[in-house]
């Protein structure tokens, strides 16, 4: 599969793009004061990473997440666009600062590196999809996103259309003992998507086990609406 | 037309699918305390039955007015997603509550069984839809979702794009006369979707005679725009 | 290209219709008053004309400030639904007032006229959209949805996937002085579309000067992600 799109690009802000959700990441070395100004971010950088997609927000933050515990960068904003190019869910707008326009580049370049690896528990059919999203120690990103606590496991279940990601969330909250940061659905926590999906924190070893069993049940209920789910990549969640 | 899907499943929480809207129907014996912390209901059974679709929302709604009406069980929660698959609409979770999970797992059986009759006057074009829904008696769905009062008559008209809507329903309005609920449109009362949509109650016979005259301008005003809209079940508002 | 949907229409409100975004123009020539008082309206006129775009806020906006210019019209509300039929934006609601029937139905064909202009600079890709706008003398419409002050140069400068905005709004602010009204993006100013764009005022020279140069970045940017973004009509501005 050709995952990533090749060009030798004269833009200066350009730092890659892929197939993989149209996601495209890039670097703004200096911000411009006034729009600045206008945006809505944690703390005001004037050196700014930006990664954007169509499809895709968990995969992206998990993505982030790595890169910014592997870099000097910090998550300063995270918004869910109401997209996937007809889907049922998110596409993602994740900006980090820094204070330096190379630092900002290495992250982005190690988030868009991380897609194949984060889309590998994302299952999709004609009637929906499913995601799974796991980090043995949560960092920024799943902190501003989600709410997950800094340095402990996090995990996310996540099933569309949202009923789906009832049972899932149930199921998984029954199977081990982990701490329920959130529940979100069309209505509340997400940009009006049809997912239902619960955040969980807590032991690594309890929150990887839910999220497995949210998964088996996910595919089983997904599939009863025609055809099986199916992943574009090697699970990364076993 | 091959409206349900038909399985034999090993999930215990499954009721039954349909390729109608893209429709599962699901119930939880037992809802895990966490979830139920979590969930934002309006009162807090822990067997809950749900009814969750990519397409519809006025149809599932309905179709669970009846279920309720003919089972031992309440409407806790109705929310829209801005879904039907890059349609102009909205996709639907609607959430159930009883005592008894055959109590749920009856009403979410009935309210899947009345879904073809529910699309029945859902007219599509491939320039947006029209929706027309008549209830004699609204009970605890239509009260949720839409504000109808219960035990009245109730009857929606929406159209989509939502100026269309605009206009089906000051012809409705002015039709019969009826009591106006609340109009709905992208910015008030919607998830976004780009419909409008009049919220009717009152006299039964007038409240379907304002529904029938929306219906009859919005489908020509609709197939302006292109195509002719075209119903897959046969109209039940008569 | 067939712009313009041809018909001798029976319905006394219709106006005409266009493929362009699939658009249609309306007039209701007596509101009823019961809409009328759940309509949410800048001024309660009863006399009303309505266009409503599944794809487009940027071009029916713009179209319909110069509408407004040139008929004793008054734009009452404009909102926007996250539509384009799967696509990453907005459609359109936009409603008008006036004192007279014909003058709504002279200012909703006005509009209809001016969408082939103003979806010169929308540029489209399978993996996004830019939008470019500019108007020497911003009037009602531009005002009431963007905050454009009356009579001033207005400029609009929008990149899909929103991080792409981002980018294009710093190159377009940096390249010539004007004064930033806004930047929107998925979480704040959209209805939870995939945009990032930017909303400028001030001279009218610097204002082209910036949007032209959003422009050439955006395009740049838009391509890296596969494909050459493409406009449907002539650009007109330059």
């Amino acid at each position: 599969m050709n995952d990533f799109l090749n060009s030798t690009s004269s833009i200066s802000e350009f730092v890659g793009a892929s197939h993989i959700g149209d996601t495209i990441g890039m670097v703004i070395p200096a911000v411009d004061q006034m729009l600045l100004d206008k945006l809505t971010l944690t703390k005001k950088y004037s050196v700014i990473g930006i990664l954007s997609a169509r499809s895709g927000a968990g995969p992206q933050i998990l993505s982030m997440d790595d890169a910014v515990k592997a870099t000097n960068t910090e998550v300063i904003d995270i918004e869910l666009p109401r997209d996937t190019k007809g889907g049922a869910g998110h596409g993602s707008l994740i900006l980090i600062g820094g204070y330096d326009p190379s630092d900002c580049r290495q992250a982005i370049q190690v988030a868009l590196d991380g897609l194949p690896k984060h889309f590998g528990d994302v299952y999709n059919s004609p009637a929906g999809h499913l995601e799974l999203q796991f980090t043995a120690s949560a960092a920024g990103a799943c902190h501003l996103a989600f709410g997950a606590p800094v340095g402990k496991a996090y995990g996310l279940v996540c099933g569309a259309p949202s009923g789906i990601g009832v049972v899932m969330a149930d199921t998984a909250i029954k199977t081990a003992s982990v701490d329920v940061l959130s529940f979100a659905s069309p209505g509340h926590g997400t940009s009006f998507s049809n997912e239902g999906m619960v955040h969980m924190s807590g032991d690594s070893g309890a929150v990887r086990q839910a999220v497995m069993a949210g998964r088996e049940v996910g595919l089983k209920l997904l599939a009863e609406l025609g055809k099986q789910p199916v992943a574009d990549f090697p699970s990364y969640i076993k």
